[in-house]
């Protein structure tokens, strides 16, 4: 029943100074509103629709860009990975480590993330049922981590679409981790463009207060300071110049629903 | 922007006895809480999965018990029709007359609830998508009557479960009618048990949270003094005992969200 | 083991000199095929999505042209009811009712149904899984009637889109009952016109020989000579013009699956 | 038009000899019934559900099985690669190399498949849609290889369910690349057991007909002389028994359909 911690920042390293802007201005409000920090940023979208589209700096690059947010602000950050040999590099630099749901299956990358010691972040996978993260809760525990989070980022619904299944939420929070929730990926309408996903980013902050509505751990945020013009997944992005009246809903939602006594009803 | 209305009760009326009983307490917790409150039960549960289920009192029978709560408490009632031929008399008892899921596509039906000119719920069929609901207003409409509300219910997701998809709130506020939530037959898990639907009372909270965080003008809830001896969908029912903390934290909810701006982030 | 039976000829008596046509030529084409045969068209469209959509001819003209079609070619009928008072008139015409998918569970009508003794041909509710047929078979024999048909159409899959899942034909195979398959309206694509059902005829062929693969005992065909001016679901109907090569393609297709053995795998 | 290709064998090397005797009754009832026939087998199934499920004899190891089998029985052979490094050697023996579905969005795995020349075969992931498997196709092209096959093997149908979409092979078809349907797979009830997923092998020859029933290039077929005591996926395999008898259905089935006309109905 703590405070919301927010992952936030861009979807993908564009550049070094846009980087430092985004974060300083995420740093900045969330110092005002005291919530609980941490960047996020990939240094490579490894499964984009297209061979040409943007993928990032890369690792060393994209690794050299963090440890400097994370000197500058004094903030952990977050990223993703996606190949074994890459979990020992990112975890010297990352605070979390993120499996990404389409890999979260995928044992060596599991282990591999595992035994870096450092915090996981479990995207759950567009084709699995909440019960089943179980499975990979259990695998990272058996290659000797138990700093371990889930996120949900919504479910295939049919074709090109996604849904949040509400009910996801207190069935994964059984297992006792926390659990915290990418709003922005759940907002995406997967091959909805030409070339990428398409996204509803008009509804993200209906989305999200209902995501805190659950007392979950965390909010998962991308945001971009121009999202037409983002490189990746601009249309499911926040945009920046809302940032802080976003948070402030966001914490006044979370103050709300964790003040609010458990009900026995079933 | 107004506070949420209740439309609450039993799922249907098993007695009259019984029937008062739950529409005192309702009117009691709604009064203290300042809750509006329109008191809910159906005459005839006319889809149950087995003809030997119980369906309720019927039509005359029904009317007549909804008739007494409704002069005994003073306060409005709803009841759902499903055929033509009921329309008009159970509009001459009821305030708001309901048009269930299955049925919302019978033009007939829709016709004669139109026509008595009682204010008309419109369940959204689970086969439907949000920005479907447009063709039934319409066909009230055109039928001259637009004292219309569109209630949530649940999306079918695969076989023998519904999910909830928050961003549909939102799509069917923008018709312009008020929107509820149907919290307890969302719960539903249909053809669940080896007669009848099973449901997820124990997360009705959880659920109701998440609705009421979309700034809707209602919630519709069933409840049972005795869930596990109700004689139709107990396992989706709020256990009567808990109303009352159940709808301070509905209330709080609605009271906050109403009080944050909307956000322009498109 | 048998042959199929067609159950083919409009969605809709549009007039009466189509609807003889149209049979006309189903029963030469079949009689020419040795393809039992059951001349099948609605008198009324009681759920379209608009209040300005054709209907049809209604109950008493709409059995006068069914009638006469019966005698001309001395062929059964079939045709759809959507509430009780009509299922005698049109049982003491029509040789087989159908249950159409949205009011599958309404026990009044299926009980009025069923007390008619005509054959009832039980539309599978996009909602409904494979597995709960059986609730609404058992509804029908405790009204006193087994001569019973089941009838797949495809199940809701995301929004405004249907999927057949060819496992369910085998589940229901097990109840005993024939099973057949309305490819047609498997077709379509729900709420994918801006007042009506899209279709996808142009992968009719391809989709009726699959539901033939799985041994069955009919096919329901909704045929037009000129589906893009057709009255109702155009858009998912067989050109007229093709019935006799779609027909000759099926025939092929049943004779072989039915001359396979059955082979012990699980 | 040509008769379809088998791509069959053994969900995993569970050991050599094993393997041998497998292809070697695979060999014999393909040559007997003219059927052209590709080994599979997998060296390592690279995201069971738990840490400790068995995962095959790893890529040495089980390179030098498949080409043992190679050269033994003059057949080509498929396996699957998880990483980038694998692709190179595993082109040295495998004929085909596969793009595991959860894998299919990886573009490093993706480019280095193609460069290695050889055929690949892309499964269609369980989140996608048939007209998406283009951008697939285009990031292979791109990389310099259209030696390139589409493979159906379900979506994701619910929590815990795969469908198959059977328009969708006429979708994939307009492609131009050769479709083949993995019927094994598609009959998985993932996370349907405790640590594994379930399966519906006694369904397998019905399914399998409703996907040869679309004109398509090839079936995919893992076995097993005892499913129960398989090392993975028993639950789906076809009974190794049953092969000749299955493989004699599939044969009419294709050469059945690929003699009958394209009909022109949309």
């Amino acid at each position: 029943d703590q405070p919301f911690t927010l992952f936030g920042g861009l979807n993908v390293l564009e550049d070094r100074d846009l980087a430092l802007s985004v974060a300083e201005q995420f740093v900045k409000v969330t110092e005002a509103l005291k919530i609980p920090y941490v960047f996020k940023a990939s240094f490579d979208k490894a499964n984009r629709s297209s061979i040409s589209s943007f993928r990032g700096p890369g690792l060393d690059e994209g690794l050299k860009i963090l440890q400097e947010i994370k000197q500058t602000f004094n903030v952990p950050v977050i990223t993703d990975v996606h190949e074994p040999y890459q979990c020992q590099p990112a975890a010297e630099v990352a605070d979390v480590i993120q499996l990404p749901a389409f890999l979260s299956r995928q044992t060596d990358l599991v282990i591999a993330m595992a035994k870096t010691g450092a915090v996981i972040n479990i995207k759950k996978a567009q084709f699995l049922a909440p019960h089943e993260m179980a499975h990979i809760l259990r695998k990272c525990e058996e290659a000797g981590n138990d700093r371990l989070i889930l996120c949900e980022r919504g479910t295939s619904f049919g074709y090109n679409n996604l849904v949040v299944d509400m009910l996801g939420f207190g069935i994964m929070k059984q297992t006792g981790y926390p659990v915290i929730f990418d709003v922005t990926h759940a907002l995406q309408k997967p091959g909805g463009r030409l070339d990428s996903a398409d996204g509803r980013r008009a509804q993200v902050t209906d989305l999200a207060r209902a995501g805190l509505s659950q007392k979950i751990a965390g909010l998962f945020l991308e945001t971009h300071p121009d999202p037409d013009n983002a490189k990746c997944d601009g249309p499911s992005a926040l945009p920046l110049t809302q940032l802080k009246p976003f948070l402030e809903q966001m914490k006044a939602m979370d103050e709300l629903v964790k003040s609010l006594p458990e009900l026995t009803t079933g």
